[in-house]
């Protein structure tokens, strides 16, 4: 018999979410059935979206329920196998994070050759990124803003980013080429920033913040500019709706399209991405960051580091 | 020599536009130039865009000019001409409204056989309408609202509009055909108004209203919603900004598109445009309202009825 540690989700959090949130509990995991595999999780992620399913709505995933582990994206080691088809040893990812180990049809794995499709692939497809574009990227330094922020450079154009904080300003400039960085968290007006930042105004925005930087880019918007909504983590932690942007008419005279997306909707894209990303990643031309907490009863505390801007990239947790 | 009262913009409006702002002037034109012509307006139009031209403010058509006779829509006669292309008699669109007669060179008026090509094509293309799609129309009685509602019955849509007042909610069910509509200044809440009228969500909202509207259709849509972005006349006399939409972030989860659109960039669908048009109206199948002002003196009177929604469909200013 394994036993496992999980954070269930205690409570639904009103605004910011707190330790308190959250419980740890151990769980004991029979041998898996015929066509199940136990598997012990080596990594997690803890996301932004995670926090909408925090709450008791309706959106594109169903709500986190009260009193069970939550779920999220987890790679781990097949420890016992009831299937033919998977060994022990074999590297499988799944949704079933924030849980050391656990049981569960393969139906419901990857093994890990069949690498996820990550965000930023989407500058591409929903941004229609053409030759010239300039690009605005929030969150620049995080998980998705750098990846993005590498494949616009790659493709040539210029690139502004925003983030918060000295040290992701100098990765994004040193490291990433990124041609302009705005340093939210210490310019007075980000609006007047951005201006400054991109004086001929932007063509493409990747959206992880809404807030003031969605009335920024508005502002800075260059006729048919197109602006691909990933993100609005400004916003999930409001108690009462936070005013959208004030200029929203703005896209009526520029023509503008915002379009949101989710990943899922998008997999047809995933061969594609993975040649490209191939051959950048052999030519050594990625670069990413990552914040690595260690182990399960550490989750929430991951998870809440994400608003404050604690984390620099990635967000892991490393179970094993 | 021919005489012409013409509307000049006397003062730049702050928030709602009041009669002070315009001023009547007496013009003398001399004949015609070679190549020009000289036209004596029958009909021209007043429309909510013309306030943002009030403004000192770059969009995507320049400012009127202080002390100046303003220009818009018109349609008139010519009396006298210098190009042997135009004769005495011919009907002529310009865009030399807000004056009783003008001279122009004949490059810049179109003979009246080239119908202009109204904003409510767009639902088929910025819209993107498929077949099943729930269609919410907002100013659904006004002159673009009311054929977007008619195109999209005609192609069998279950279509809400909000309106103002008894006398529109009326016409738009009786004469249209609307399935479901709603009086904007009779319900005490917008947004549960939309979501009793389309239980199952919306697909596409034609928004030419900002604000309110603009949340209510957030909070209703239905996954990859399209939102056409014709216009948001709550917003256009505002001396603060207004808060855009609280709700925005809906747009990521969502999956909603939206977009701006105007007219010019889409003169491409001229021509599918007008044959679809003229079969409808052949068969007797389109109705719109209009309300007409007598007299280039109350140009600026008509105007200001679009803001208080006294104008029941296009309005029009009578010169002749």
């Amino acid at each position: 018999m394994t036993t496992s540690r999980e954070v269930r989700l205690k409570s639904r959090p009103v605004g910011l979410p707190t330790a308190d949130n959250f419980e740890l509990a151990t769980v004991t995991l029979p041998a898996p059935a015929a066509g199940e595999i136990q598997v012990r999780n080596d990594w997690m992620t803890v996301d932004p979206y995670m926090r909408g399913r925090m709450n008791d709505a309706k959106s594109y995933s169903a709500p986190f329920a009260l009193g069970e582990a939550m779920h999220g994206g987890a790679v781990g080691t097949v420890i016992v196998s009831g299937d033919e088809g998977f060994k022990p040893g074999d590297l499988v990812q799944s949704n079933y994070g924030w849980r050391e180990a656990f049981n569960a049809h393969t139906s419901m794995v990857q093994k890990i050759d069949t690498m996820g499709l990550p965000p930023q692939t989407f500058l591409l497809r929903v941004a229609g990124l053409k030759e010239g574009d300039v690009v605005f990227v929030s969150a620049a330094s995080g998980a998705v803003g750098s990846m993005v922020c590498q494949i616009a450079k790659l493709k040539g154009h210029k690139v502004i980013g925003s983030a918060g904080g000295a040290d992701k300003v100098r990765f994004l400039k040193e490291e990433l080429g990124v041609d302009e960085v705005i340093d939210y968290k210490a310019v007075p007006d980000l609006m007047k920033a951005l201006e400054a930042a991109a004086p001929e105004g932007i063509d493409v925005y990747f959206e992880n913040v809404g807030g003031e930087h969605l009335e920024a880019a508005l502002n800075s918007a260059r006729p048919f500019a197109r602006f691909a909504l990933c993100g609005m983590i400004s916003m999930y932690n409001a108690t009462t709706p936070p005013p959208g942007p004030r200029n929203i008419a703005l896209a009526v005279g520029k023509q503008i399209r915002m379009e949101g997306f989710i990943v899922s909707s998008h997999y047809d894209l995933l061969q594609a991405f993975h040649h490209d990303l191939a051959e950048w990643h052999a030519a050594g031309k990625l670069k990413w960051k990552e914040t690595v907490v260690e182990g399960i009863e550490r989750a929430p505390e991951a998870f809440l580091k994400l608003f404050s801007g604690e984390n620099f990239g990635k967000m892991l947790v490393k179970l094993t």
